[in-house]
């Protein structure tokens, strides 16, 4: 069970972002998960690189799904994880994000993970806290651990990154996942696409390494890889807020928009699905779709990153 | 504290409900539990046989005992467990049910444990993942590992199940723990009677092997065991809920309705009690009734469940 | 890492208030929680003096930061902990407290920790279940593990306790902090003060061993230790509540009225802090400050509490 692999030194003691990073940094991330992959696969799912150390997942927006993904990373390292869910109301209490994180950092956690709706917010926390930070989502900004999986998934599923053509769909705007995925892919060498609708694309998408397509026609034309993003309902003020039947519509991927990316394209989205809304059923469940590797490398993903941050040189071999 | 026992051996992946298990099925399963008791009596609680294994609770009703129960369980089996509890809230932001247990099937788990409001839920879910599921309640269908508790209690307090008069008394018609408790009761050899206001029986009790009694009057007389439902009263629709006072008064167990019974009968009720509802407070605490005990086996029973679907030949000692 | 080191015996079974407590005991506790201090400062965070135990947190009232503390203490010793969050609404269904503490007790914990709005809760829980129970704030009657944390803190930054002049200033009405901590420095030889408006002072303050000031200038003069309380508008009914801006300027800590105390005076608040309300963000987060230093002392502290009640004998090393 115990494979010491060699890793290149990680040199960085957060995670906030895809920015920033190297594609050296990225690639020994990837390998890491990579190397992760089979440990979940196996009977006795434990490591136990992180035995008695401890990791706080401090989410301020709901996600049972990535949370679930931190905390299973954690434990199967063998690390104690404990979960701090902090609702909004609580928040109102009085206290700050600052004095909460200091009040756990009070408790000398190894590794803090965070969520929060407001852009920038795990970098301030990693800016006073004295334990590693990991941006788990912080507002529209990043969601750096998503983009390694989607990069993982992909070189399972297509064998390399370099050269592929990525066509990221939807609602870019409000998306953290895409905005991580844009760097990500980028540095590994893809040819990225933004395929959305003009009122659904950031106002700087110009500055950032894209090429922009405002129909799925022509912008799922010989693509590799589509990556459907979910529709922010949520984060979007009332007049802007497009038809769900519309939307699908001109946006939303079937078959008949498949047909027109490479024949073997896959199909990534990052959960969860709005069936009928970003993606039809058929699709979502269908031969070409990803989606519940993704979620399985997020595993693998999580415990490397939390390995390489708490510790640069270890393999990914138990340590005796 | 290692002692090895052969069980026979256990043949189903799932354990989705009482119907379609034998009564050699039941009785491995009692017995693996028995033997299971004496662990959670020790100081050190712990085996070792589900070390490196993932657990999750995947609650979608509210429930912190049978939740506790299985958490406590898995934990002393030495596996990893991870609690999900979906509100109803979280449910509508759109995901399917199938599509929250395809996800958290990728992330591996060894077991999920379901909870659902629907009947059905639990075996819909068995046919799309590939873990053992465990059904902890699924709406009016049923509660296999309550049905299991209630057999080891009545076979620890009155040393047989056999031949047996277990009455069982109040709101059968939206109890799963009814439902589950007529089959297992009925195959381990008991002679099992409904009591119940008839607009609290189901239509189909006809073709139940049990016999019907419409007052606790009758019910009661002779009766080895008294098993006690809780009134459910948020199952039921306006016109039908009764009055608490008029139901206490015809169908709740207090000391003159007990005394019609045999004077060794034993008290049993699922918990949690609504005392003076379907039960005196000085019955519920009193020396008949083996509530507690029920509580106890619960976590004996969902250890040995646990262990039985993971691995059909394991004794019940520890696997080195 | 394992020092063995030899404590006094620690006779008592539960820990529910610090009334009943003699100096030594108090003593013993600080002590071994002193020692603790070092554990979580390590990178394997872990004893294993509590393995295969189970700890059960059942809070009646949300705490995210005491909960934590606990969970943290009772995972670093190597217990399962189970946390059970009880709120109103479900308690509302119609399980009592007594109950719920029952159904848990027959699931075999070693240690409840408990929190509850209603003084005296922990006490009547502690005569009902047979595993030890801790109090963590029952109404606004008792904090125990609070004042040991404080306690400790004060030691470690003084280097003693006795003859040190604390005052303990703001809403002592509605403080089990303060009641505890009145009751543990008095046994541990400080002079106690409670400054606090009139309003805002128990009834029976006059049978406490502590000279009352109803201003600040003159309460905070010569003392060596401030400790601020958090204002209780929670439990304040109408009328009585202070407005925020008014309470600020006469009991809120600022440079001003700190600069009366000792120049190497101590602040202190048991968290979470209201900024501007109870102290100012420049004192909280000051160099007299040791707000933080109480939150890492509180997982000492509980760590030392979980151990003295379920091992009297036992030294701060691991047992083998």
């Amino acid at each position: 069970m115990t494979q010491i692999t060699s890793f290149p030194i990680f040199p960085h003691r957060h995670l906030l972002g895809i920015k920033g990073l190297s594609a050296q940094d990225l690639t020994t991330l990837i390998d890491r998960a990579d190397a992760n992959v089979a440990v979940s696969r196996q009977i006795d799912k434990k490591k136990t690189s992180m035995r008695g150390r401890t990791q706080i997942n401090l989410f301020f927006e709901n996600s049972t799904r990535t949370q679930s993904s931190f905390e299973l990373a954690g434990k199967r390292l063998g690390a104690d994880v404990m979960n701090m869910a902090v609702s909004h109301s609580s928040v109102k209490k009085g206290e700050t994000l600052i004095d909460t994180a200091m009040t756990l950092n009070a408790m000398h956690p190894d590794i803090l993970v965070v969520r929060h709706k407001s852009g920038g917010a795990a970098a301030l926390l990693a800016q006073k806290v004295s334990c590693c930070v990991v941006n788990a989502g912080d507002g529209a900004h990043e969601h750096p651990t998503q983009a390694l999986l989607d990069a993982l998934t992909i070189r399972r599923a297509k064998g390399r990154i370099e050269g592929l053509t990525v066509a990221i769909c939807g609602d870019i705007l409000h998306s953290r996942v895409a905005r991580s995925n844009i760097l990500s892919l980028n540095a590994l060498g893809a040819r990225v696409r933004a395929v959305a609708p003009t009122t659904l694309l950031p106002y700087d998408i110009g500055h950032m390494s894209v090429e922009v397509f405002t129909t799925m026609q022509e912008g799922l034309k010989n693509a590799d890889v589509v990556m459907m993003l979910r529709l922010q309902r949520e984060r979007m003020s009332g007049a802007f807020i497009p038809s769900v039947r519309e939307y699908f519509r001109f946006f939303g991927l079937d078959k008949q928009k498949l047909a027109l990316a490479n024949k073997d394209c896959i199909v990534m989205h990052p959960g969860p699905i709005n069936r009928g809304v970003e993606i039809a059923s058929d699709i979502a469940d269908g031969q070409q779709s990803v989606i519940h590797t993704q979620v399985e490398m997020g595993v693998a993903v999580r415990m490397a990153v939390i390995e390489a941050l708490l510790d640069p040189r270890r393999s990914e071999g138990d340590i005796q």
